[in-house]
């Protein structure tokens, strides 16, 4: 499988290029291909605008025609909200991604900033996407939409890990360690006077078990709170 | 349930607010926050990008520290591609999106362009997250990053609630009540005599912030905390 070309279609500003190049670099793709770029190609701006993207990664190639861009593509999604009378099969991005995934070369067409892609480029299309949006406020600029795509490409090759937690040089504490510094401070605090109503006792050590273990902290966490406990009784016992 | 906040720390370029106000409103968010912004406030620059955002929907609140602007929060997750030696579960956008609808307050702490957050603002977080990106090319603006973290909370709309913390009659405390605990603490810490080595003192009580804020601990709990260190300093007070 090879990754699916990002097809910008007669794009305006070669900052926009540049930026999209960054966009679809971040998120593993480097096959870009301008169709009539209007302020021409190579373009300084968009070099620099690309942050790095377009020197590092992005091959980027010009095409004079849609048809020309798209000739070796077997999946090719075009990105509009506007289906326009055309029978096409809608995707998210999401369900796009497996859908690309799942083919040798495909691409994904992007219109001009403001005018989007015309009738005779959606028809190319063997399938839309549709980003989800905001009904009220669903302008998006070019750069963005690429970034969208091309990150549910990226997430959708990723068997994801779960949420981990980091915790540097120290491992979590067990349960012992948590079991001890909860019976230590439940003898500091009997020591305090805490335990006035003698009755409630079980309930407040059990919430205090419960909190710390959730809480999931390192045996170096728990050692610091035993120095706590040590610096809070100090002049006790002395 | 109400829509996270998106907290911009130290941004540089009104510009770049403007567009972060573009891309929360695509995915329909409304609350923006912006702690210390360089170019001051308001900006016409900010006004421009955000292609109507800012005049729409988006309602942009100035704050003078990370603390003021968190202090409605519960859930405060922190994008940063570095955990920086602190103990923080780390999600996925995705993961975070499910986190953040399980909350009624929450909010996405975004750093300056080029610096990122700092590790002060990291330990107030409850959670961190790092956008899945291409590893030989991370290099995201902070438009992109707001805009993939929105797009994820948008479109975990439709998704399954997830697993939620239950918390009885107490809710979950606000960051307010966690920097006011933590604050109680060192200030006995100090009369204890915990910090002998005065260097070490912001490293301990950065630990303790993000041992405490990734906790979710309820007023409730909060509460039997002070009570705690009460009973533990009892003596010393007599």
């Amino acid at each position: 499988m090879s990754s699916p070309a990002i097809i910008l279609i007669n794009p305006q500003l070669g900052e926009n290029i540049g930026m999209c190049a960054r966009a679809m670099f971040n998120c593993g793709l480097t096959d870009l291909r301008i169709v009539n770029p209007r302020d021409g190609w190579p373009s300084e701006k968009a070099v620099s605008a690309s942050a790095g993207a377009l020197e590092n990664g992005v091959v980027a190639t010009l095409y004079h025609s849609t048809a020309e861009a798209v000739a070796d593509c077997t999946t090719i999604l075009a990105t509009t909200a506007r289906p326009r009378d055309m029978v096409k099969e809608i995707f998210t991005p999401r369900e796009a991604a497996r859908k690309l995934r799942a083919d040798t070369k495909s691409a994904i067409l992007f219109g001009a900033e403001r005018s989007g892609l015309v009738n005779e480029d959606i028809a190319i299309a063997t399938g839309v996407i549709t980003i989800p949006l905001n009904p009220g406020f669903t302008s998006l600029n070019i750069a963005q939409a690429v970034l969208l795509v091309s990150y549910e490409w990226f997430t959708a090759g990723d068997a994801t890990a779960p949420a981990q937690l980091v915790t540097g040089e120290s491992g979590i504490a067990s349960a012992k360690e948590i079991a001890e510094l909860v019976g230590r401070m439940e003898t500091e605090m009997d020591a305090g006077g805490f335990f006035r109503s003698p009755e409630l006792r079980p309930t407040l050590v059990r919430n205090l078990q419960s909190l710390f273990a959730r809480t999931r902290m390192t045996s170096q966490e728990a050692s610091t709170f035993h120095g706590i406990i040590s610096a809070l009784i100090g002049l006790r016992r002395k």
